[in-house]
């Protein structure tokens, strides 16, 4: 076990009283911010998850504000995404990529207003990659960091508490889009998005006054839903094989290598010439795995006989799968049933690549 | 005490495994890397670093290179520090500040080789600004994180531990200048900087295979000087005054507001305007404090009466001194020996205004 040293450059947030104070055991460190990652064990908040509802302090997603005449260019410069078109009220997931059409992060997107774009951040502070871009590019635009701070509510029965403190309406919110609902004496963003396949909500807290009223209300009124506290759950996402950027994902590594390519519409933003010619020899892969897992804290090598043929980036032991699940980039010749060795710091683990994964 | 969770997000570094076996006890992420934060608890580590020497794994001091036609000319548009004329052998401290002028970071910069510059970080993502203004500004210059790891020798024995190392030479490098001195089979960048004032090196790892032996012919080399694994110490940086990137500066601040008013000498750069025109209403000010002093991990509003007058950052318990030590920014209109009160998370604690810090 780690003791992490807490300070003013680890950012706390509008909720880090009431994460500690609801049992929080383990946290990460995302965007310089404190991110929750253990209530009773990743085993015991899992399974919480995929049956009850919880609520996720992900202060950490920050929001990088562009807005001004220049906004949807700069925008449409940053990422390969097609953004022309998109709905008003949707959130677009957009890679971000650097000149060599490596991603630098993998936000989501939505306009709170007409012309002006929030991303919210994927661990890495593309906040500094745009600004840059923007003071030397010449746009007319401007960026900063909004300090509003999303609470996501996620399990199934999310739609359940989130209509109970939002209203009905909540429900009719389709998946990848939000709305403004009434709280107190304001309106919020809520959006159908968040870290797990559980369902849920994202709600963008604009201002820290509304911050712990949302939080007790949400709490007050799942009572008999058996809402608690969690965070984005390890097992879960493997299992369902959402990526993390800064695991799984990293500058090394292009939209077609992570499963993304369906969002390379365009070339002509950053990497647009670099992605327009690129072959991807390597894919993310789920990979099945024997038990007991360790930490995966540094990369793994994965092998067939003395041969690397890639890396685990992620794993963790699913209990519902009976099974070690994880995420490895792996060389594109290799396919699913393959047999391969996963070199551990706690020893070589077999293993076998499988074409999806398991949710 | 909170618990860190480990993942490959939390990158560790060549030498995690032996601050792990030399006994770390907390950690703390920097530029999303693992940095040991106390050994023995920061009040021994203070009083062991102040009497012999240390080792420390500052591999988290990112090197960004910047590098090609252009290089010369991105680094000064970088930083309002002149570099003309910059000695070969130089490591220049360059506040690096954005449009408004506000504080990105805080960097040591050098030249490994002639037009080539690493750029040393401090607690931030710098990399993606440069990048992004190389890439928008259309300069004839490439971007890269090197992954050089720096390791740290801090002490009043420095000289001596390193000489048996690297030789007498070690010796008659100047305050804030480098030399490639030999190591094994090759040689390595060693500067007269580190984050104590009590002297020391910092040695520029190039490679992976000469991490381990570096840090294994210290340990062999020192061991009748008593040395020890450390790491920045939060108390001997408060009472030397050595500011911290996102605990004491942010980008809300500009140079004249954090003491580094001597490097802003000229207005060419990138904020350079708004430097020209700025009236800094506040400075970072030494405060002593009443004890105990508890973990600043949250603003504390520093009063007079009832009217605030500005925020501590950072603070510890200084045996030395027999005091509280904290660093604050303050409304330039107070002046040291203002008796003030400094509101923590442990309720009001009687604190005064310092010209100067301890040492």
């Amino acid at each position: 076990m780690t003791e992490l040293a807490r300070s003013n450059r680890v950012r706390r947030t509008w909720w880090t009283d009431a994460t500690d104070a609801a049992g929080c055991k383990a946290y990460t460190v995302y965007n310089r911010m404190m991110l929750p990652a253990s209530f009773g064990g990743p085993a015991i908040d899992c399974a919480h998850l995929k049956r009850a509802v919880q609520v996720w302090d992900v202060a950490c997603e920050r929001q990088v504000e562009i807005g001004g005449p220049h906004a949807d260019q700069v925008m449409q410069r940053l990422t390969p995404r097609d953004l022309d078109g998109l709905a008003a009220d949707r959130c677009a997931y957009v890679p971000i990529c650097n000149r060599n059409g490596g991603m630098l992060n993998d936000p989501v997107a939505l306009r709170p207003r007409p012309g002006v774009w929030w991303v919210s951040l994927a661990d890495g502070e593309l906040r500094l990659w745009i600004e840059g871009m923007v003071e030397a590019g010449g746009y007319d635009a401007y960026v900063r960091e909004v300090d509003c701070q999303p609470l996501a509510v996620q399990g199934p029965k999310s739609d359940d508490l989130a209509a109970r403190v939002f209203g009905e309406e909540v429900r009719s919110i389709r998946f990848f889009r939000f709305k403004r609902l009434p709280f107190q004496d304001t309106e919020l963003i809520v959006s159908r998005t968040g870290y797990s396949k559980q369902g849920g909500f994202e709600i963008y807290v604009e201002e820290q006054r509304h911050a712990m009223p949302l939080w007790e209300a949400l709490f007050e009124a799942g009572r008999d839903l058996d809402v608690r506290a969690g965070c984005p759950n390890l097992i879960e996402r493997i299992e369902g094989g959402m990526l993390s950027y800064g695991n799984d994902i990293t500058d090394a590594d292009t939209p077609f290598e992570v499963g993304l390519e369906k969002y390379v519409q365009r070339f002509d933003c950053i990497g647009g010439a670099a992605l327009k010619r690129h072959v991807s020899t390597r894919r993310l892969m789920a990979l099945e795995m024997e038990k007991p897992v360790p930490a995966c804290e540094r990369l793994w090598p994965v092998k067939v006989g003395d041969r690397q043929i890639g890396v685990v980036s992620s794993a963790a032991e699913s209990i519902e799968f009976g099974c070690g699940v994880a995420i490895g980039m792996i060389g594109r010749k290799w396919t699913a049933g393959q047999e391969v060795v996963i070199e551990t710091q706690d020893g070589p683990k077999r293993g076998r690549l499988r074409e999806k994964f398991w949710r």
